[in-house]
């Protein structure tokens, strides 16, 4: 059987990814392809539970190399009992987030160094790579508005300051640079136009893939 | 301020390490020591939680890669602040399991291997080995016997099978010829016996640290 096709979305928080990735979702469907629609950290019940420790405000104390472990640790079930089994059967997988999110934001924010991050989830990945990654860039400005505006409750990351954030956006700037398989999307734009960007990107890709 | 001294305990379930570690633990205290007791996987809040997730009979799915690094990032927060911190104060930290455990179980247990399991600590650990490690050492078929006469409840590791006890116990020895600081005892006598040899072996650690 033709292998499945793994797509990941990435960006900073208030890029809009969750609202895209619903369209996206809706939109393979009605292509009549198998979706798996998926989430990291989570995914599956055991990163659930790595999830809840990761993202409770009250879990202060964390350390950056905890934090880097725990989701290589979830990544590492994740990509074992759902993301492999589902790309052995042929399957869309979108992912919500994935290794570029763990680069940008314990390699970068936190400082642990791309190569760490890297490292370590070499043996949580088992070479298990997206074949397209969408990232929705948005100066850190415009993301904080829009987080701001929409929900009281933050969780234990969203409580950083900005420094914290810009180095993330750093990260996620030099992984586009660099890595062929990230499509960067503006995401300062409507949701229309941003949809409008995705749509004809994953067209490119399935394209590509469905030549194979 | 003289550093503390870091002093772990090891060994398979059912060795009567925890009875040992509470003798030991009460005679430290007696010559006027100033003692820290803790475990892992566990230790302190964000550990604990995540020791839930590892032990937890209902987490069947769980791979070796991802339980691995459960146990790795659960040590980084308990060295970061509860070891580290108390060895900086100049106290005695007993720790009930550390690194060897890992590197018998995940390393040899579950044939992830010793290097893949000493890499990803190596991040976790800063460096922050035991000065020195009681080892205590059992026939698995004993140590099946007291589990079974002990108690109706086991956790998610206790219903592995006895190949799987086997390479623990191998990755044990393994460690125990290689490493001048562990020092085995013969957990097959009774507890006075093992218990008195214990405490020679605690008191010319604690010489050694007393004239340093």
């Amino acid at each position: 059987m033709k292998r499945g096709l793994f797509l990941t979305l990435e960006g900073v928080d208030g890029c809009g990814k969750s609202t895209q990735l619903a369209f996206l979702t809706e939109y393979l469907k009605q292509k009549g392809l198998d979706v798996l629609l998926t989430r990291e950290p989570g995914g599956c019940a055991i990163p659930e539970q790595v999830r809840q420790i990761l993202l409770n405000p009250e879990n202060r104390e964390m350390s950056a190399e905890t934090e880097m472990l725990l989701y290589a640790a979830a990544r590492a079930q994740h990509i074992a009992e759902k993301i492999l089994p589902a790309l052995e059967a042929g399957r869309v997988v979108l992912c919500d987030r994935y290794l570029d999110s763990s680069i940008a934001y314990q390699g970068y924010g936190r400082g642990l160094g791309e190569q760490r991050v890297r490292q370590i989830n070499w043996y949580a990945q088992e070479h298990c790579m997206p074949d397209a990654t969408f990232l929705f860039l948005l100066e850190v400005e415009r993301s904080f508005e829009r987080i701001r505006q929409g929900r009281q409750s933050t969780d234990r990351l969203e409580q950083e300051g900005r420094g914290f954030f810009e180095r993330v956006d750093d990260g996620f700037h030099a992984l586009a640079e660099r890595e062929t398989r990230i499509r960067v999307i503006d995401a300062a734009r409507s949701v229309e136009q941003v949809w409008a960007e995705l749509r004809q990107k994953a067209d490119e890709v399935l394209e590509q893939w469905q030549d194979i």
